[in-house]
């Protein structure tokens, strides 16, 4: 493929950075949701870590690199959960971090920016407008701005992702299966058919637990760090793998610029699905989107309030809107997932509770016995 | 110490043969828990896996064991964590899986067990009656019975937990730091002393990363098996690390045999922490803790609800009640706890969404705006 701005050699060195609790997250599959979306699926877990999201991966590299060479000072404007995940690497390595955001952005990312010891600016108005202000105080404080997928850092702390992924799909290639031994070829592909269908619910049942290595990542898309980092060693390494972004419809600015090619922007963003609401796509990230992403697809709102309500009721995870895109995505196209082997990338578990509660109401989870 | 039924020599063999899905799960600490609670807090997360519980650790050694040289049809009875792992484990190596169950086990753990594949016989009686008719099964029909907790490979399969969390405390020791770099012994004691109540606000918020490696580890004792694993490696490797087993008030008889040093049984268990309502504790386990435990505790309904809510709503972890017990034994007695750094072992997740929703109620996710 021609060349990113991403280098897998720095990305491998990175996993010697970033601090390992960041790294070699949780991958499995889950069959439990599997009866409901037609397909295979497994889960790339980015939760279970201080800062409840991937963004740690990045800026542990950022937080490194300024604490060894750079200024001590440094501010980013962010949805909620690059700031948390900057406050939590600056504060270990003793830099002085502010972070500024919407006033309207996640409570909870917010009480967590302050409790990690960082200062907080809010701004009256999107996260474009945050950018600009972040922007404004590096440039007069003589401060380094750290710019969420723009600053290669933070695509190449998220490409760590992809480096395990695709580590995962060698050694399942190895042993022919996920997850299990000693079953043949033949019967993964009569299991997956049975996900997709085709077979009667005692067939599938006794063959679900097979599975070929996954051919498809959902990724969720928003600035576009995460799809450029992941979408890059995937590429790179394991190219036949299918590398899907996903983003809102009401938040569409990337994955229109990525299907006309330039950068489109829009007047506004409405979803709730704040990680991913920009609406000013980053040039060179838009570039290095178009050498590796295979596709970039655009969901309802109701499908990522299902998604969420799907992971909670199935896979036992509280997850924010953001982490649901991808099992939105195959709820709004499942006859082209039918039978394969997917993989979503839960990126974010940040949620404010009440409006976790209003998204997956009550009846949410199910009522039984 | 004196020799348990363990052997740390097997355990360490034991990773070579449990699926990699089970092992090397997430260990974080999780600072939005810790003003509540008044000392650090690292969570052992468990339920990252397909089949949500630390239970895959040990069926991987019964299946692998089974599937090289035993018979090819196992039961074993279950409150429902062990029967699933076990239907997951032996339907990967082709063995014929019965799980035993009371008809009042946790429905969604039932689910799962049919999904995988197993017979499952439900008995009208609590999980007592349940071991009893699996031990009926296996003689009758000749096929193996796994019990829980005295098979050594449930012990030493949960054992593998106790290895990794050496692990971790060495690399901590060397970087003299949990999660963090750069900070000085000093400063850690400064820190806990915030978290401990006795700084102000400001300072708790400023210093409140820093932590010494964790000094007590908190585990579910019901039969037996995660307790006597985790405490043997801890004792043999980690002799210093406090090892405290929690049981539920209702539910006592292994906490109080290891209180009298001999077996005491009870005529009823009645909580809802469903994986861990034995009555009758078994001779061979309880001497396996006597050698291990430092401690033995017993906490109210109450607190396991109230652990459950804080989990929800300060870590995002939907959990069910037997892995909520640590977090209830520091709200019992924040005391012994404050200043210190304990390790909780979230050792399974598999809830009815009903019976969740009722214990962590509307209210419990925060109301903010």
């Amino acid at each position: 493929m021609q060349q990113t701005r991403l280098d897998t050699a720095r990305i491998r060195a990175a996993r010697r950075v970033i601090d390992p609790v960041f790294l070699d997250t949780p991958l499995y599959r889950c069959e439990a949701l599997e009866p409901g979306l037609g397909c295979a699926v497994s889960i790339k877990l980015e939760t279970a870590n201080p800062v409840r999201s991937f963004k740690g991966r990045g800026t542990e590299l950022v937080a490194s690199l300024l604490a060894e060479h750079g200024p001590r000072a440094v501010v980013c404007a962010s949805a909620g959960n690059l700031g948390q995940a900057l406050a939590w690497s600056g504060r270990g390595r003793g830099l002085d971090v502010t972070v500024v955001a919407s006033r309207f952005a996640t409570a909870a990312k917010l009480d967590r920016i302050r409790a990690l010891g960082a200062g907080l600016e809010l701004v009256d108005g999107d996260h474009e407008l945050a950018r600009e202000r972040a922007a404004d105080i590096a440039r007069y404080e003589g401060i380094r701005l750290v710019e969420d997928s723009l600053d290669i850092e933070t695509c190449e702390g998220a490409a760590t992702i992809g480096l395990e992924l695709v580590e995962a799909r060698e050694q399942a290639e190895q042993t022919g299966l996920t997850g299990l031994t000693g079953l043949t070829g033949q019967t993964e592909r009569a299991g997956l058919a049975g996900l997709a269908g085709l077979a009667e619910p005692a067939k599938h049942t006794e063959l679900a637990g097979t599975a070929p290595p996954f051919d498809a990542v959902l990724i969720a898309l928003g600035g576009g760090a995460l799809a450029t980092g992941v979408g890059h060693v995937l590429k790179a390494l394991a190219p036949g793998v299918e590398v899907i972004c996903v983003q809102p419809s009401g938040a569409p600015a990337m994955t229109r610029s990525w299907r006309e090619r330039r950068v489109v922007t829009t007047d506004s963003a409405d979803t709730i699905a704040d990680g991913v609401a920009g609406r000013r796509p980053i040039p060179a990230v838009l570039d290095d989107l178009l050498l590796v992403a295979d596709d970039a697809v655009l969901v309802q709102e109701a499908s990522i309030v299902a998604g969420m309500r799907m992971l909670l009721d199935h896979a036992g995870l509280v997850v924010e809107p953001s982490a649901a895109l991808g099992i939105a995505a195959i709820l709004e196209d499942r006859d082209r997932f039918a039978g394969r082997h997917v993989v979503t990338i839960v990126c974010g578990s940040n949620v404010d509770g009440a409006a976790y509660r209003r998204w997956v109401g009550p009846a949410a989870l199910p009522h039984k016995a």
